[in-house]
Formats: C-alpha cells, sequence, structure tokens
C-alpha cells in the first residue's frame, strides 16, 4: 500500500522509515523525520572501501561522512538502532562499470558479504539552519530542486576517485552572505561554509541559467549567488571511477537517521551530549 | 648538531620542519610552528587501515582524522608541500604486538610499502582558542603535561580497535564552563566539546589528583574539572589490537602542518577559503 508524502510529514522517523522499509514510499525526503539527520548513501565492495574514505576524508567539504558499516553488515548501528541500509531508503541506485543499470526500492537482492556502506552529510541540515536564522532560500520556497553546477574545482584524488567538484547554488541577500556563510561553517557534517560566493566564473561556472543538476533559479536583484560543496560530488567520483559495482541512494531519496540534525558528532547514543553539571 | 626549543620558538615552520628532519631537534613541539596545524601520527599495514579509519569516523572527538597518506607513500601531500612522515616527527615509537619496541628519531629504515600514515588532531588548537579568550589553563601556566585518565567510557569498535576513552582534564572557572565548551566546540578536528563537567565519577575517574598520564592539577576553588576526548584514545586502541608492527609519535613530539590552525579542513592548500567577495 503507497503512502504520500503529505501523510508522512510531520509524523515520527520511526513511521517515515517504517513506511520506506516496506517499500510503501518511494520519493523525496526534504522535510521529512524533522529534525534528524539525512544523508547521501553509496555502498562499494571493501576492495574500494579504503581508497573511498581517502577520498571523503581529502574532500570533506562535499564529502562529509557520517557513517561507516561493518563489512559485510548493513545494520548502520552508529545512525540508529534499527537502521538496514539494505531496506531503509526510499530510492537506490545501482552503477555497474560506472554507469546507472537500475533504479530499485529494496537492495536486499543484490547485498554481498563484502560491501561497505557509507552515509555522508547532506545540505538539509544548514538548509534549515538558514532558514531558522530568517535567510529565505528561493528552491525551498518554490518546491524546486536546488541548482547544481560541475565547478572548476579539482577535488583531491584518491585511488580511483577523482574529478571536478560538483557545486549547488542558493542566492542570499548581500548584506547576509557573511552571516550565511558562519552559519553554515558551524556544520561541518552538512558541508561546512560556502567555497565560493560572487562571480561564478572565478570558478569555472559560466552559466548560472544552466544548472547541470536540479532547477535554474532565477538571479535575485540586491542577492549574490553563493555557491557550497555538494553531495553529488562523490556519485561523480564514483562514476569516473568505474567500479564493476556500487550503489547510491537515487538522489533526493535519502537515508534518515536517528542522529539529531544539530548533533555535534553523528552517533545517535550521543544525542544529548552536553551533560555535565 | 643539536638545536634547543628556546632557538626554535619563534621561527617558521620551514625552519622547525628542518630542524626535526635532520635529527637537530628531538623533543616536545607545544608552542612550535605557531600558528600551524599539530598532529598526532600512527603508521601502520594496510591490512588495518580500513579498520582504523573505521575506528576513527566512529570516535571522532578522541580521533580526529586530519590526514591519510597513500598506501606505501609516506609523503602528507594535503598537510604540506613536503612533509614527509618518515622524518618530520621528532621522535617516534614502535609497537610490536602491541608493546613498545623502540624510541627512534626516523623512520625511514622501518618504511614498508604497505604502510599507511594517518595524521589525528590535537588538543593545541582549542588550547590557544581558550587561552587567547582569556581562560587561563594551569598546565601551560606552569610548564607540566596535562593530566589525562581512562575513563569509563566505552569507543564504539572496528575491527580489532577498541577500548575506554582517555580523556584530559583542565580546571575551568566555573562561570566560564559553558564559554569554554561553545569555544571548543568550534573545533572538530581539535576533539571538539568537552564529553564531561563537573563530577569525575559520572565517567568512572576515581581520584583526580592520580591521573593514567601526565602530570596532576590542582582543583582549584571555584573551578570546575572539564574532560575533553583525548589523543591517547587512539594509541590505547592501537596496543589493544595487538597489531605486529604499529608506528606512532612519542606523546607531546607532535608531526607540525602547514595547514593553518583555525583552518576550516586539513588541507594546507585551502588555508585561504572564504575568498568570494
Amino acid at each position: 500500500m503507497t503512502t504520500t508524502y503529505e501523510t508522512l510529514k510531520g509524523r515520527s522517523v520511526a513511521a517515515v522509515r517504517d513506511a520506506i522499509r516496506n517499500g510503501c514510499y518511494s520519493s523525496h525526503t526534504a522535510g521529512l523525520g524533522a529534525g534528524m539527520l539525512q544523508a547521501n548513501l553509496a555502498i562499494m565492495p571493501t576492495s574500494h572501501a579504503l581508497d573511498f574514505m581517502r577520498f571523503c576524508q581529502r574532500n570533506p567539504k562535499p564529502c562529509p561522512l557520517s557513517g561507516v558499516s561493518d563489512t559485510g553488515n548493513p545494520m548502520m548501528f552508529t545512525l540508529g538502532e534499527d537502521i538496514d541500509i539494505r531496506t531503509d531508503v526510499p530510492l537506490y541506485n545501482i552503477y555497474r562499470d560506472g554507469r546507472l543499470d537500475a533504479t530499485v526500492t529494496d537492495i536486499t537482492e543484490f547485498w554481498r558479504d563484502d560491501f561497505v556502506a557509507f552515509a555522508l552529510g547532506c545540505s538539509f541540515t544548514f538548509e534549515n539552519a538558514l532558514q531558522q536564522a530568517g535567510i529565505r532560500l528561493w528552491h525551498i520556497d518554490n518546491n524546486t530542486t536546488v541548482p547544481m553546477f560541475r565547478s572548476g574545482i579539482d577535488t583531491v584524488p584518491a585511488g580511483p576517485f577523482s574529478g571536478k567538484m560538483v557545486v549547488s547554488m542558493r542566492m542570499v541577500p548581500e548584506e547576509r552572505v557573511t552571516q550565511a556563510a558562519e552559519i553554515s561553517r558551524k556544520y561541518p557534517l552538512a558541508h561546512g561554509a560556502p567555497v565560493h560566493w560572487g562571480d561564478p566564473a572565478e570558478i569555472g561556472i559560466d552559466d548560472l541559467s544552466r544548472p547541470d543538476w536540479g532547477d535554474p533559479a532565477p538571479i535575485q536583484d540586491g542577492h549574490v549567488p553563493v555557491f557550497w560543496a555538494c553531495g553529488v560530488t562523490p556519485q561523480v567520483a564514483i562514476e569516473n571511477a568505474g567500479l564493476p559495482i556500487c550503489i547510491t541512494h537515487k538522489p533526493g531519496a535519502m537515508l534518515i537517521t536517528d542522529v539529531s540534525e544539530f548533533a555535534e558528532i553523528p552517533n545517535y547514543q550521543n544525542n544529548t551530549i552536553f551533560k555535565g553539571e
């Protein structure tokens, strides 16, 4: 039985994950499981896991690592008490030899004993923080996908993983750019501070009206385009690496964890840190 | 020709590293290479590297990963233009089967093609930030080593790596504890916010006057003991793992990097981030 977004909105993270696990919901997760950290996903054989972790460590702004499974164990036990990575993401993309091969709602039949699952922080956290500070975000107000661009900024390679950094763009009122940078810098697991603002050409972007992913957003008067490192970067690096097999989430359909969105570290058992006198 | 601490103090990081590389300086690095990030070191065979990275990811407060070498490559190319991990640390501890076997100033003859080197952030960064905010630190004012304790807090295991969290203790004036927590939280690569303050017994510490490592510090009137996760934690985990071979720095004699101490990410080429308009 299929569940709608409207039905799930405002429900507990357990209820949302249950609907996802049972195959009743297979769409985007923005705004669901309110208050909980959401994550991008990458699953690959252990033979490539060390290089991928190095890639994440060397490129922490586009690839903020928030959870890593044990080899062959699908339970993401640091991110929640009962998160099974084979079933708890709404939609999965399966890549073979670097090319998208299938999109499925459950990867139980594809799971292997040598798989390692990686969860990577996403932009929802800092977007919520910006909105709480009164900085409006056009793509959210207009229910579109944030515009994303392949920039000219090189990532630091690791083994077969390499490529340009993908960035997402949000227009911010000129007088609030510094504040937006300071707020987002507080969330290193959600891409941190912007990598650039102002002239897009300086980071190799020719045409703001033609994003490589997502929807265009208008150039607003008195606003400055601000660019953050984007979680599509590791997906591009994974495609470049041409792994025989790799599984990711379908962009937008994220893993919802039990970690508090603004927790200092990505461990659900430490949500209530700062317990001193 | 041996160089003294006083001679190196105030000199450039290049000059300090040169003295270390040439075997002219083999002592503690606190206060040297001013303004640059210092790091703890762990070197091990690639067969254990993935589990160790998982251990660091799962325990980011005691083990804030700031750099990882390629397998067999001793150049820490994200941390500086010319950092050779075989020579650029003042003193190395060589562990065999989990036990300290030798302390040396150069590991060139021990380096292997399957070695991976890990640099982990240390407390100097947040200590400097606390002092800049006017919070005095007794162990620095009195030129002793910070007291460290084996706490009752379990780390999250990964493969053979496990153990209790080691914490360092600093007395902070009662009215400034919250501020100290907020300041240190800004530095996730330097252990972040405290893990506890107040009653030591709550985290399994019986006697503040008898630290497991370092020197005792007096209980000062109007002060609260504040506990931060400590970089000795991974050394204990490494000993517990009983690796056939593992090399660390000798505590206090750290790797000095070219990364700005307060940089957002541990990459020396990104020291001047925030370059937008």
